[in-house]
């Protein structure tokens, strides 16, 4: 599918990565509530504003008296419930009845349980006297100035809740990208409908979008006309082009939303230009028709993306773009579903990483067969999917049956993809592989 | 903190699990669109309605001729692109332009790549006649009637995908449960306020929401008042209780919405009881002052749970009331926001994973120390913040410090729990643990 005027070299799957890395920055970074920082990337150090706990509390139900009363009787003469702040001393002799948080009325105390008390009124017998304190003391968590959560930190529940006990409730966290993503191909149908003969139902769209709300975002997605002059004009109408051009309704036909298949009016794709919308990441689905793979380099080219790779070694997603301009990004992504679950998985997935601010990481994990594989020793290096789990503690890995690039049937299981190296052949039951994980693996 | 009328003994975790899976059912599925099915459970088998592919594609752009033409001369008689439907014969010496995607007009064809061809007006010389027939052929990744999603498939992006491909755009999943969430505790403040002498800002609210808004679901949050009665009246209000209740407004400065700390008005609580809110899940988050422990079990018996656990042998987390209502459940969470963490990621997940219709898991993966590690010789088991991730493709953890169940500064960085047994002290960098993931491993 390459044509002879794409100078690059078929690239390796690294070099694809560092092109990509290279390419993009992290977004710039947004302050959001709590609540919606759930799956974000700190930007900020946070330190703790206060020593944790601020206070000596109790951890425990009891009575607090004094370490230097060695006595077992003494007299209750207050009570101190979580929330209260009664500072003030303690005379030997003396008690203060105590809740689980409640903050000590002063130094040299400790807590006695109440499991290990008696008491008749006012008066308190300890019947058994333990060395614990039972007390949390104050900084001896964190103390103030300490910094809890380093910059990249991801924001699952825990670190949420930890931001929410240090008042830090409105964290610098990455931005959210934002991503176009076109279709292109005529024998596309919406999922909803029948397909006529000779016609497919579009999946990527689905596939795109569900990829990209795992990472809590929301592509904006519209399907392309095959013409390439009126994809063209579209495709500027749409914000992309630098040229603002007159908005008129003659194109509306033009215009398919991907999700729904239906028409968007003028209006609406006006709110894009009049809101400056230019994408941090254009995703442009390739269709299936002769010469698409061009038409996808030359539009990006006319919008001003340099094309940095414009093939691949690996397989499925032999015939893939990375272009840049400026510091957005924009891939050609093979239109074979399964060409496309293999590229949103190792290069989308590796330029989101980076625009959201993640630490770099190595992108392969390590594991072993499960069972006995054989790769079928195709010339081209291999991304195969496989269902993967731990197994005493190893990462161990079942490839699953496919047949071509438009085989989705293996996604109903697949969690990984495994990497096969070109020309290999049988491969035993725990021979180590690399992977990458495309869904929940513990 | 156990009081002497609680008849049930300390519970293992496995007994603990084995009550919570055995009270609650899988909630009756329902029919959502396919972008609100990202993460659910599949709860209906899913077959190909027609063959896949439903017709013989042609995998490549090129030419088709018949296989029995072992001619290198052809003229090119049609063209057939993506989404077209051109049937009938091909003579021997006729060639028809197709595209990737596009479908064989017959039987018996190959497709010749473009690369090894070359076309002078419709004259086709083809230069390399390869073996390959470059057809993806009906029926060759599945059968029509064949199933290819079961029951109980959790449906990330590339199982949407294929749902989309199949046209199966309703599927049925698991509803999600209705979960409400109440804290107590008089010390709490919201987390945007500066706590006062002995005051705590809440996380745990904060903690609740984002645990179960990372399962997709949303939960009703409210502050319950310290006192018992009032804490009675409002939780009846809320649609608890069996017998309704007159709803007056006297009772409305008595809540408090947990998230915002700002009150609830009695039409936004009538809004429950007339919609007739009982959850499937009622976590009640214990506050620290004294016999609030009762004050759960007492509050739950009156709403007609029967309890079932009320005390764990583990650490963080002893305190824990299990409680059931029909096919309902109930936590007690002791208010201690560590123990809030292991509490939600060992019990609170697994009734989670019922409810989901998500298959019987084993509940804790396997792993090693990558580390040296001193357990402390607690007397208890002991749920340990950890860092896991896979080296070498053994899944490897970091203990990380922790000095109480109050103190949640691990969690900056713990995505597992480690289970370190009672009376645990030195293990060797290397050791075997159990372990549950809390967040993201790989």
């Amino acid at each position: 599918m390459s044509a002879p005027d794409h100078a690059v070299a078929a690239a390796e799957v690294e070099e694809v990565l560092a092109l990509v890395r290279a390419s993009c920055p992290a977004l710039a970074p947004e302050r959001v509530a709590l609540h919606d920082a759930l799956g974000r990337v700190l930007r900020e150090p946070v330190h703790a504003t206060e020593d944790q706990p601020a206070f000596d509390r109790s951890s425990v139900d009891g009575y607090a008296v004094r370490l230097d009363d060695a006595g077992s009787e003494f007299s209750v003469v207050a009570e101190i419930r979580a929330g209260e702040w009664k500072p003030g001393p303690l005379q030997l002799g003396q008690a203060v009845r105590i809740a689980t948080g409640g903050a000590l009325p002063c130094e040299g105390l400790q807590v006695v349980m109440k499991e290990d008390a008696k008491i008749t009124g006012t008066c308190l017998t300890v019947l058994n006297r333990r060395s614990e304190k039972n007390i949390r003391f104050r900084g001896e968590e964190a103390r103030q100035g300490q910094v809890l959560l380093e910059v990249g930190t991801e924001l699952h529940h825990g670190a949420l809740g930890l931001l929410a006990s240090l008042g830090h409730t409105q964290p610098l966290v990455s931005g959210l990208p934002r991503v176009l993503h076109l279709t292109t191909g005529n024998e596309l149908v919406s999922p909803d409908q029948t397909p006529g003969p000779g016609q497919i139902r579009d999946c990527n769209s689905t596939l795109v979008r569900a990829f990209l709300r795992e990472r809590q975002i929301t592509p904006e997605q519209f399907h392309l006309p095959e013409d390439e002059a009126e994809a063209q004009a579209l495709v500027e109408e749409l914000g992309l082009a630098q040229t603002a051009k007159d908005l008129g309704t003659q194109t509306a036909a033009l215009c398919r939303d991907a999700a729904t298949g239906r028409g968007i009016s003028a209006a609406s794709r006006m709110s894009h230009v009049r809101g400056g919308f230019f994408p941090d990441l254009l995703l442009v689905s390739g269709g299936a028709s002769v010469g698409d793979h061009d038409f996808t380099r030359r539009l990006l080219e006319r919008l001003g993306y340099t094309v940095g790779i414009n093939e691949t070694k690996a397989r499925p997603g032999k015939p893939l773009i990375v272009a840049h301009r400026e510091h957005t990004l924009a891939f050609g992504l093979p239109g074979n579903p399964l060409a496309h679950f293999v590229c949103l998985n190792l290069y989308v997935r590796a330029a989101l990483d980076v625009f959201l601010g993640r630490p770099p990481r190595t992108c392969f994990d390590q594991g072993v067969l499960e069972v006995a594989f054989d790769g079928g020793g195709n010339s081209r290096e291999t991304f195969w999917p496989a269902f993967g789990h731990l197994v005493e503690g190893v990462a161990s890995l079942t490839p699953l049956r496919w047949s071509s690039s438009s085989d989705l049937t293996s996604l109903a299981r697949a969690n990984t993809l495994v990497r096969v190296k070109a020309a290999c052949r049988k491969l035993p039951r725990g021979a180590r592989v690399e992977f990458v994980a495309t869904a929940h693996f513990l």
